[in-house]
């Protein structure tokens, strides 16, 4: 038996997602860097650990590995159970892994480093092009998800009620990734508020990218 | 109060999943087509119930909206538990929703008819060009998720086990997406074993795009 482990990389946002999570279960653990511009997640050993060569990976006492950011956070709520991540009833539920899905399915993974190099590589986008194709799929996204959140009465002082969960990591992961890309938060005012509220929280700045031990 | 209402198209993988999981819990539904070739998701009427403008959207009963197409089938398993399309055991859902989201975040959206589009627009691509850009990202997930389907103990006739669920059908409807792109499958034996496995179930085919009322 050893500690918990998390192979991740400060700046990648799924990262995030999960150091929140650990962070906000109260749980220590490992700190394990692969520095994705150096493709260090792409090696034989990382590899073995997670075939797709992707973090984050979380490795249990056990030695058995996780992957994928919004199963491991599931996960870790459900052996966890305090604080709840997710809201007890099944409407909640299915609200809370909307919006979480919303960024985790339709904003990240079009914008991941991977898909941003093919765009290079395959069509000789620049950093111009490069930003504005973030930002436009950041926009098809956060535009809906503003409009759900300041229309709904179950928004709250965070995504869903009062108390954060997986909706508001998904959130302040996002928004911690659009700053690099200069997106404008203008538009997005119910956005922007509960990301300052998540700020607050200690979780969410301990595990914030500038707070990781290979921030540069 | 009305019946459950399903807005999807057909040849739309996240639209084949809910119905899917709709077949398996036995749930009737009146069957609303979009047809997203010609944009109708993108219609104000549309927009209104779901801004996203994206299908699938569940109507409930009482006139609320899920989106999102795992965070509906969550939604349909924890109010329809029997039969359970996921494990009961911690370790076993984290596993199955790993699977369901190397496909539905690392895929999918990558390969969604709006980046195609995107990059037909953006960057000139050709036919080739995009079922070559659809084809790698297949590749990219479905290496490793061959070498865990091979690999792991807990494979059986299905992703996990002997009984179907979330992984499969999230399995499935990326199969019948890339026989639209000519995806090779020779390198993939398991999950053709498995995709195999899941259409000798009526629920498959039942949901299957061929068998909508909106195919073409």
């Amino acid at each position: 038996m050893t500690r918990l482990a998390l192979h991740n990389y400060y700046r990648s946002s799924t990262s995030y997602r999960v150091r929140i999570a650990l962070a906000m279960k109260g749980l220590d653990y490992d700190y394990v860097a692969h520095h994705l511009r150096h493709g260090e997640h792409l090696e034989p050993p990382f590899r073995a650990l997670n075939p797709q060569g992707l973090v984050p990976a979380l490795v249990l006492e056990d030695g058995s590995v996780l992957t994928q950011s919004l199963a491991i956070i599931e996960y870790l709520d459900e052996t966890h159970p305090e604080p709840p991540l997710l809201p007890r009833d099944a409407r909640g539920r299915a609200r809370v892994r909307m919006i979480a899905q919303m960024i985790a399915c339709d904003i990240h993974p079009v914008n991941n480093l991977r898909v941003l190099t093919s765009l290079r590589t395959l069509y000789g986008a620049g950093d111009d092009d490069v930003a504005g194709w973030f930002r436009h799929w950041v926009g098809e996204t956060f535009g809906p998800l503003e409009k759900i959140l300041a229309e709904s009465p179950h928004t709250g002082r965070f995504c869903h009620g009062d108390v954060p969960g997986l909706a508001d990591i998904c959130l302040v992961a996002q928004v911690a990734n659009n700053q690099r890309f200069g997106v404008d938060m203008t538009p997005y005012p119910v956005i922007a508020r509960i990301n300052a509220a998540c700020l607050d929280l200690p979780a969410f700045t301990k595990a914030a990218p500038q707070n990781q031990p290979d921030a540069e």
